[in-house]
């Protein structure tokens, strides 16, 4: 059967739409890293310019009539194919946007500009006012997103379903419930035993070694620095403006070797999904991974399961005591791995070990919920985070800058299904990787001897290829042969750190 | 009178229009910074899609009613109102820009990306054959643009008169031949002295410390970094993305002192303009230099005139030296300012000499008109640069490197109305200076103490400001008593190098 005239024409809408997003996310990306403050003020009409284009053009007309007239073609085809699935995403896609009017994004954008210039600056000076009135409306702002989808069961549930789709409250409820379940008793376990000393990350590690090692590393991974690059921003991030083009930011702190260096690993993580995504979906809404939960399984495995296993180290110590022979020379490596996976109760989501992270992660989930519910007042969120943090991690903030402020999530963008990406992240992360275990058990020796290509193919070929192309059960389905499931990453919990 | 609607209405299409170009402008800032090679194709995709839908909003035919019903209200206000400029301005721009089609402009923008990326391999491969059959579609597209404005006197006139708005190609004839006939006697007269010994700028001068250095000058005649940044390019540049974000580029090369600082200066001159037009006209037509010549008056008259003044160095060569102690320690400052004034027969523009300069721009001048109008093909160009080097400069490139592959202008850019602008720029930068020492004579002494306020708000009160709103020639009539004239340019370059 030929291409019908009216994929073709859909193609070229979508292309457009694609091409103007990616600009769209360059003038986010420079925001960040190198425009000049007196550039802020524009770069927000500039943003709202975009978005409302790229709205009215998502939500033209011309596109539903071109679906209607798809549908018998897309009835024809397989449902894994590439077309069936084109055209079934952007279905899904103009479905959703069709709901939010054009007015509307244009404001979020606008808004979302002008919070993020405020809170770049609130938190270095710890000032939560500064930004409240824009996290009020933020929150008025997601309270009107989610009216735009009436039907819902839980008010989050259609914040929820943009990141994560299919994905709900009640269920994410109980997934954390069962996940803190298990983690309470080993956090317990893990913190009545004498801490563990990291004093030897936390030494004077200069920018430019801890830069060049960082590019080694993730060189090595497989992130293609030929399809990207790497930039200094407050807050780590990913984003690209092509299939070519996927970049990645970080931030340095000389004085905590791990701060800048997990988080590169974390961010070319999420790179190599997006550079791994086929060709074929180049400017098409396939052409990104298919959800936050499964774009975090690969930064946190690359983190997490890779980047603080001991063959990875086996590897790669040498090479690090090399960089930073005054510092490391003297520090064993088994000194240098417990201290890289010390477990503590902590203040920051990002420099979390893997076993507390998700009790920072859900605690934020339940805020959100309670924001969006009403029950809390965007007032009275510092208190309600540090009585969280005290109650769920034994530790309060001594101020917003360490505590409400820490995130970037909240004041530059929607307040609801902003965290829970990173939990079934963590909990899908140990799902694919032992189903790559099982296909090749040798890849932890593999790891132990600097080579990645076994792994990231095999995710390549699971994951990464098929964009949005496949949704997140779906993938894991075929991967690993199960649905979302926290038992195999409660049990690689308890065996890396019971 | 109150303001019309249809102003209100007017000033928001044209406020989206720019936020689109400058959406553009920060994607090609990006592709000759920062972007991996892999982001090229799209960047040329999603530039050839901005092109387009900026170009459709430009040639919207409401804009046209709007301008028809604001006609009456137009005529009602004195012409040098700020509404009466808008409106005759953004006139002009849509009667020009509905002469060209909108797919014209996209093949335009995607071609031009193609074309840079091509010459930017090309050039230091020294490939000429690489960029020919770009080159040949540029002018192409250089004479199809022409056609659009049926009625020309020459087909370079429609070209020329979008650089520089009411210029043509017999006009500038002339200029230029009034100039090479006084210049041909004092390059004469110079170049039978012995060559001056420049070998003080020939050093190693480490990059980190030519950065700093130019960014305290630059800082010091007041280029404003918190509404800009400087980073690197192959082909300097400024940019902007609004009058708040004015950005420059420069290059580096550690062997000759003179190449970035002057670059430098001189990127800063076009920004210090931008920067200071009327905040009111942001988001306007209006917020823009008024024309290539009267951009290139102020970036040659801060990199000549005051950069390579003896009182400038008088102020700054103690701090070079401080910079530079072990290279510069023992050179007196004459012979630096000897150096840095050099005239000499070469083959670099950007490196040449302000006597010299002008030849090189006059002879690149005559051969877009001779391209255009099909007396040279593309193919013989590289010749017929070597022939009028060597017949003009007395010396011939060894290589396309350094001959015609050297600018950027014909592979980023149309061919035809390129380079008067920097030898106007000349001619009109000595007119300006002279006005404004008539108002204040003692700039150089002000200059020999580091003082610059009083010549930059000098030139922002009778040029920057203005922006679009008078034309280069009102410009120049009112500050300076008279429109352009050869003369005074020729007798400052006679009084400094005669």
């Amino acid at each position: 059967m030929h291409t019908p005239p009216q994929l073709t024409e859909l193609k070229a809408r979508l292309r457009e739409i694609d091409d103007l997003e990616m600009a769209a996310a360059l003038l986010n990306w420079d925001q960040t890293t190198y425009m000049p403050p007196g550039g802020a003020a524009a770069r927000g009409r500039q943003l709202a310019t975009l978005g409302r284009i790229i709205h009215e053009k998502r939500i033209d007309p011309a596109i539903g009539r071109l679906l209607d007239a798809l549908r018998s073609y897309e009835e024809s085809l397989p449902p894994d194919s590439p077309d069936a699935a084109l055209i079934r995403v952007t279905r899904r896609d103009y479905e959703r946007a069709m709901r939010v009017p054009a007015a509307f994004t244009a404001e979020l954008y606008e808004h979302t500009a002008a919070s993020y210039d405020v809170w770049s600056r609130a938190r270095p000076a710890n000032d939560f006012m500064a930004v409240l009135p824009y996290l009020e409306r933020t929150l008025d702002l997601s309270r009107r997103f989610a009216e735009f989808f009436p039907g819902y069961e839980h008010i989050a549930d259609p914040l929820i379903d943009m990141a994560d789709y299919g994905m709900r409250a009640a269920t994410i409820k109980q997934v954390f419930a069962e996940l803190r379940q298990g983690l309470i008793p080993l956090v317990e376990q893990i913190t009545v035993q004498p801490p563990v000393d990291d004093s030897c990350l936390r030494q004077f590690f200069p920018e430019a070694q801890q830069w060049a090692f960082g590019v080694e590393v993730i060189t090595a991974l497989g992130y293609d620095f030929s399809r990207g690059r790497q930039d200094k921003t407050l807050h780590p991030f990913m984003t690209k403006f092509s299939l070519n083009d996927v970049r990645i930011t970080t931030r340095v702190d000389e004085y905590d070797l791990g701060s800048a260096l997990f988080s590169t690993i974390h961010e070319a993580g999420h790179a190599m999904y997006e550079q791994g995504i086929a060709q074929a979906f180049e400017g098409t809404p396939l052409a990104s991974g298919t959800s936050a939960g499964m774009h975090e399984s690969q930064s946190r495995l690359w983190e997490n399961i890779v980047g603080r296993s001991l063959p990875f180290w086996e590897y790669f110590y040498p090479r690090l005591q090399a960089t930073f022979p005054d510092q490391l020379g003297n520090v064993p490596l088994e000194t240098f791995y417990r201290a890289i996976n010390k477990v503590q109760r902590s203040l920051i989501r990002t420099e979390a070990d893997e076993v507390t992270y998700n009790l920072h992660v859900i605690l934020r989930f339940d805020l959100e919920l309670a924001l969006l519910e009403g029950t809390l007042a965007v007032r009275d969120l510092p208190e309600a985070w540090r009585e969280r943090y005290r109650s769920d991690l034994g530790v309060a903030p001594p101020d917003d800058r360490d505590g409400v402020l820490q995130d970037v999530h909240w004041y530059g963008g929607l307040i609801g299904g902003a965290f829970q990406g990173y939990t079934l992240g963590n909990i899908m992360s140990v799902q694919l990787f032992d189903a790559a275990l099982r296909d090749h058990p040798d890849i932890p020796q593999q790891i132990g001897s600097g080579r990645f290509d076994t792994l990231r193919e095999w995710m390549r070929e699971h994951v990464y290829r098929h964009g949005r192309a496949l949704d997140a059960d779906d993938i894991l389905r075929r991967a690993t042969g199960r649905s979302l499931d926290v038992q195999p990453y409660l049990a690689y919990l308890w065996r890396k750190y019971g």
